[in-house]
């Protein structure tokens, strides 16, 4: 696909293959007309909607290999790190979903089993099918249904997790488990895959190691390999044999990252893992990318290696969308990315801390869940200085269930000694950035948002280091915000106040451990509503409203966030109000809440 | 050590051995005579203690061995679980300390920074020295500090653990890092160890497997070995070596749990990994053990197993101690050990239960926090019928602070459609255990203390689900109790109403998701106090204070339950006295919310 190319809109092979079925029947020898459809198709829907691009078509010959070798109900596909999904959609009869690819409704930009029975799981993060697979391939032999066998699809990036290297451990162990492992080896996760594993699969892909004797083997499975992963002929046969085998076996295919798209192809930094709305020809924004509080971030900590030395930054295979790239360029001595390995990414910063320096742990708030223990035991127990910074924290929008980060504050609000930052904009993320790197006395994190950069959201006044956005100056309606919906708390400030109700919004600033300042000035307001992009349960309100009881605070403290359940996929802003948590939200909660604080004191008086 | 032995109270060699400066001047012949003695001191001081006995007696030559070639503070030594580092406690200078061995303000069983320079890491849950090292080591070399060396002793049984497989994986990933990893290689964690990696090192260890070829080397690391672990020349060889090439290495060395006394090396189940109080000579404790919840949970998961076909059994290398190993006695084939691999067991899981099982997931409450992403996303967001059991909740006592079991109900807290059930005795244990089985849409975990089974606790009355343990039928209080303070509240409840005030107390046996009739029965009551052993921060009576604030019950909500900081060894008892959580503590604590009550409704009307 040159510059000059017009991008394809004709996929007629494509348009005729409707089912599984029909993709069985097809010759082999029309396989590669398919696999250049679907790139063209891919291409066309995922440019015009945003979404992952460069994963996919990678996997276009893989997924339609494994579709014509193995079959549902017999047999369980599984693919790991759901985004490598969309050709598995387009087979399974799924192609007209791609109109309304991600958003609010339409198809989702990971497996769904609400979508399609051909969708087993959809989590996706990374690493988790080795265990599924192990688990149903081990139910299958209880049940004695010994005909079918476990695939699972799994990238040579997700293989540096150390659930998935727990999960070879075990697969490796119990005899004639029928696990197929398809490794889709392309040398990258976002950027080229790190560690000793890597480097393994290169001498085998390359065939400096000899495949008898390989990683695989030497942990009790079956090997066969290197594949090439766009040669249908050769994978389908190795897919038969692996078939055949019966045991636990790694099919090591060999692919390229957005294999047939050139702007992918050459892209250095990830291949276009995943892209906006873009020109369909040469992969480029179509609309000038607004400033992002990533950038904001990335930025500051640049600025802030050049005056201290002892800050370093970590990564688990995520330099580029957490806007690490820029430190490692320009201090990159002091960054370390350790694979898709958040566990290993958390423990070794608490030693890069033990020998003094400031390790500033970057990674997407859903993914640390998948750490939290090391936050706890390895960082917080040592009061070790450690800076975790959350990005993708709230609602994420489009990525869905598994990407919002709704938990991240919840987590860490029992972490001993940890500090929570919540920057309301992108001036005091810089600020509060400056004051966690600062803090030497134990753990902080930062938390915000995957959004644009607003406007700054200048304090009117600030009283023992909480930011007071807006004041009545009256004692009606305390709005305590918890980061970046302070301008929705503004807003709504301003139509309760043409209500003729007075509000004063707060943000503290530092939420975690709750602020005595922020409980004082609970105490002098008749009703408290707080405000956050975070679960509800367990989250920053609930924290204030337990120390406000402790303290004879007479106000009920009413808390906004995030509903206890799984989130769709959709818009930030269009979940945001679903949720209550726009203007007109508060706005109506802080009215509700008025009333509620009437109706109990009339109960008491009652009783 | 024969039957007829007496036990040793003599170690005149040891007691001249205050010092690493002591040990390294003693001459290597004297070495054997130095490790029978630090044995014989061992058996005699945690017989009489309790403590962890079989790991310990495994490690003498080589803690010995490691201390002589590798010195503070050019090199740093750490213990990855460290339940192995006494012999390193005794070599320095704290032998006089284990009379009074994880006794309150005693000795602590694992590596204590307060209590000595030589240790460099507290926590003692596994896999993670080798992620501190490579962070140490990642940081030494940023500081140009060449000539040191850091040694991470581990477990073949901690290998199995993912975060440890990822340090593997960076270890050989950069060059010249200087970490020595001492394989500890006794075939076990507390039961042999499961999994593909220990069939590997099996046949390294008997020169099966060609030692050029393993998966370290693969990896990129160096590896030296097979070295026996009790031969002190030949270790001391080996770590020269290993610390001269001055690149990440693997020194496998083999040993054998529970070495040189016979009751241990003899001790099929874990080789007396851990002990009681017990005989010196026998090994066998010296008073009958007390029922504990453990044991009643181990026969209960029997019982059902025989009913139902489709439970299984998932343990994290710890059938014993969680009870599991009676089920597996029972029901083979339907019990998993995945090795100490948290994360692989829930989501492995996972996928049994998407095939039809309903596992049941053994874990200590500590351990959960390894895998709270995996019940967040592999088993929730599927809705998956799986149970998890937590054993060790709440306080546990001696183990300290990365055994105490605070925050397992937080961090379940958040997760969407999880049913949390708190038995307040083994009765209800039984019964909950039951419902919990039964239950098919999603899943349900139950936590339990180490403690001894009280005597049953019966209801007066059940009321839309929640048990009423003792009732004044007034509006005064209501005393809330999630789990196994139970008693406490209701000798609470008998102090408060000899004083005049009329108590109730109530169970909800499930506390998440809160149910609505606990609400119901906050909004009778003028003073509504909770209690819960687990982190009051995002705990239990923090949930059901949200709901009460959500639906106008006048009271606030007071909660009690463990503070926002890590919790030093002690026993059980004395630790929850001094949480206030004990009848007396509770007691306070209501007269307390009581006057909280009136000036709050005071200051009310003042305003």
């Amino acid at each position: 696909m040159s510059s000059a190319a017009q991008p394809c809109t004709d996929w007629p092979l494509l348009q005729a293959v409707s089912s599984l079925a029909d993709l069985r029947h097809l010759p082999i020898e029309r396989l590669p007309e398919l696999a250049a459809q679907i790139r063209a198709f891919l291409v066309a829907k995922v440019t015009a909607h945003g979404g992952h691009l460069g994963p996919n078509l990678g996997v276009v010959e893989l997924t339609m290999a494994v579709h014509r070798v193995f079959d549902r109900p017999e047999d369980t596909v599984l693919f790991d790190t759901g985004h490598q999904s969309y050709v598995h959609k387009v087979l399974t009869g799924r192609a007209g979903g791609f109109d309304r690819l991600r958003e609010a409704g339409g198809l989702s930009g990971y497996p769904s089993r609400g979508e399609s029975g051909h969708d087993v799981i959809e989590n996706s993060h990374a690493s988790t099918a080795l265990s599924y697979a192990d688990g149903l391939a081990k139910a299958q032999r209880l049940r004695n249904r010994t005909a079918g066998r476990v695939v699972a699809v799994v990238g040579d990036g997700a293989l540096t997790g150390g659930l998935a290297l727990e999960a070879l451990n075990n697969l490796g162990h119990t005899p004639q488990l029928p696990v197929v492992v398809v490794l889709n080896d392309n040398g990258r996760s976002y950027a080229p895959t790190v560690g000793g594993l890597a480097a393994h699969l290169t001498a085998l892909r390359t065939g400096r190691s000899d495949p008898a004797h390989n990683v695989f083997t030497e942990l009790g499975l079956a090997y066969l390999g290197p594949v090439d992963g766009h040669d249908v002929v050769a994978l389908e046969n190795a897919l038969r044999r692996a078939r055949d085998l019966g045991t636990a076996v790694v099919v090591h295919t060999v692919t390229v990252k957005g294999k047939g798209c050139e702007p992918a192809e050459q892209d250095a930094a990830d291949r276009l893992h995943a892209v906006g709305i873009v020109d369909p020809v040469t992969c480029r924004p179509t609309a000038p990318v607004p400033r992002s509080w990533t950038s904001v971030f990335s930025e500051a900590l640049v600025e802030i290696g050049r005056e201290r030395q002892d800050v370093v930054a970590v990564t688990a295979a995520m330099a580029g969308p957490t806007g690490l790239a820029a430190f490692a360029e320009a201090h990159p001595q002091r960054m370390f990315d350790v694979g898709i390995a958040e566990q290993h990414a958390v423990a070794s910063a608490a030693g890069l801390a033990l020998a003094g320096m400031h390790p500033v742990v970057a990674v997407y708030a859903t993914f640390l869940g998948r750490a939290i223990d090391q936050v706890l035991m390895d960082v917080a127990l040592h009061r070790l200085p450690v800076t975790f910074v959350l990005d993708r924290a709230g609602v994420t929008g489009p990525d869905g269930p598994s990407h919002h980060g709704m938990w991240d504050a919840s987590l860490l609000s029992v972490v001993p000694g940890l500090r929570l930052a919540v920057p309301r904009d992108t001036v005091t993320l810089r600020s509060l950035l400056r004051e966690a790197v600062a803090w030497d006395r134990g753990p902080t994190a930062l938390r915000f948002p995957k959004a644009s950069a607003d406007p700054p959201l200048p304090a009117v006044a600030t009283e023992d280091g909480i930011d007071v956005l807006t004041s009545s100056g009256g004692p009606d309606v305390l709005l305590v915000s918890f980061g970046p919906l302070a301008g929705e708390c503004v807003r709504a400030a301003a139509m309760l106040e043409r209500r003729g109700v007075g509000v004063t919004v707060a943000d503290p600033r530092w939420a975690l451990p709750v602020p005595p300042a922020l409980v004082e000035l609970a105490g002098r307001h008749q009703t408290v509503v707080t405000v956050e992009d975070n679960s509800r349960t367990s989250g920053l309100g609930a924290a204030l409203a337990q120390l406000c009881a402790d303290r004879k605070v007479p106000a009920a403290v009413h808390t906004l966030g995030l509903p206890r359940r799984f989130l769709p996929h959709g818009s930030r802003a269009d979940l945001l109000t679903w949720a209550g948590l726009d203007a007109a939200g508060i706005t109506r909660a802080v009215v509700r809440a008025r009333q509620r604080t009437f109706l109990s004191l009339r109960d008491e008086s009652l009783s």
